[in-house]
């Protein structure tokens, strides 16, 4: 693995940003089947994105998200009203960074750094805005731009385009073992911020590094 | 919904063979844990094909369910031998088909009849050839040999073609709601056999018919 990295960009959502609220939320409105809807939300939330980019008929983040929490909901035999629907969908416009993201994008940002997320501008821009980190960034890069989802390699392609930098001196940094896997494949290294101790995907693309949390990056400060 | 169907195409696992027999396998090698083993084996199954497509890296499906299968066990802090992962890939060549289909075959076998599954040659011959149904099927197709997985368009095109039929006068018949999803936006009419009762997927592709065995596409014989 080279050591000439010139630009690093972050995954967004269990990389930078904790999703526990949205879980929080969800118990709120579904006493005792909080923690299910919200794993059928998230698993859902990825396979519309998925599905419609295999079917060819894209939907913006956005929209494949709000699709997926009615679908949970449904699984789950419960009911939404509308303002309980908006009040969950704006759960992902306030997350919290994890509580050592601050502290090591400060110590890495004499590179170029970037987030590139397959979360639309409207979620992606109050989140990062929101939680005062936005001045470390170069870009902060929609997929939504070129209408491809990660894992499609011209998802990661864009984000190499935005940075003005070639594949291999960028650093991809991600929680998602698909994630990782669709970067390398693109021809990023990688380090995979493994928060759950998972094992590695099969996807014949292991990461270059794996950490437990993000203060393993600082490898390359 | 036009009533001119001349031809009927089947979704293979879940829709015409139950994969029970699957779990019970796990359950013998993982005590306490075979229905989650499973579980996660089926999720990943599809997750790696549909990622592997994005990706453009396509493996045959018999590949990725091996590599499933190795991720799943992992997952749950267990180890396989060789042979037990050869027994369990196995238990996908001897699955039963659920009660009614023999039946409901016979009754529609005036019309051109197929299975078009995501599972390579490898996996569908020996359980078709073994479950005594082959003889009811004009086509057993593979979109191994397109190498692109249902839900992407190309994958249902190859069904119509091996059918010589118009996309208009086929009923696509599967118990997976993506599935339905991916063949209602080739333009097949579709029948979704919903046995385990859930919601339609929210992908805006319901449906035209819903049933809970396959017993219901009676109505067209």
């Amino acid at each position: 693995m080279s050591s000439s990295i010139n630009g690093i960009i972050f995954d967004v959502y269990g990389t930078l940003f904790d999703v526990h609220s949205v879980k929080t939320r969800c118990e709120e409105f579904f006493p005792g089947k909080g923690e299910s809807v919200s794993l059928v939300w998230r698993r859902k939330q990825l396979e519309y994105a998925f599905i419609r980019q295999l079917m060819g008929t894209y939907k913006s983040f956005h929209h494949v998200t709000r699709d997926a929490l009615r679908y949970a909901v449904k699984e789950h035999n419960e009911k939404v009203s509308a303002e309980q629907e908006d009040s969950l969908m704006e759960q992902y416009l306030f997350l919290d960074p994890f509580p050592e993201v601050k502290d090591v994008l400060d110590q890495v940002s004499h590179k170029k750094l970037a987030v590139l997320s397959n979360g639309s501008y409207d979620l992606l821009n109050p989140l990062i805005k929101g939680s005062g980190l936005s001045h470390v960034f170069h870009s902060i890069i929609s997929i939504d731009e070129v209408k491809h989802y990660k894992p499609a390699p011209s998802a990661y392609g864009h984000g190499a385009h935005m940075l003005e930098l070639r594949r291999e001196e960028i650093l991809f940094v991600s929680s998602n073992g698909w994630d990782i896997a669709g970067a390398k494949n693109f021809g990023y290294q990688t380090a995979w911020i493994n928060r759950l101790n998972l094992p590695v995907e099969e996807l014949d693309l292991p990461p270059d590094k794996e950490f437990r949390d993000l203060s393993g990056i600082l490898v390359w400060k």
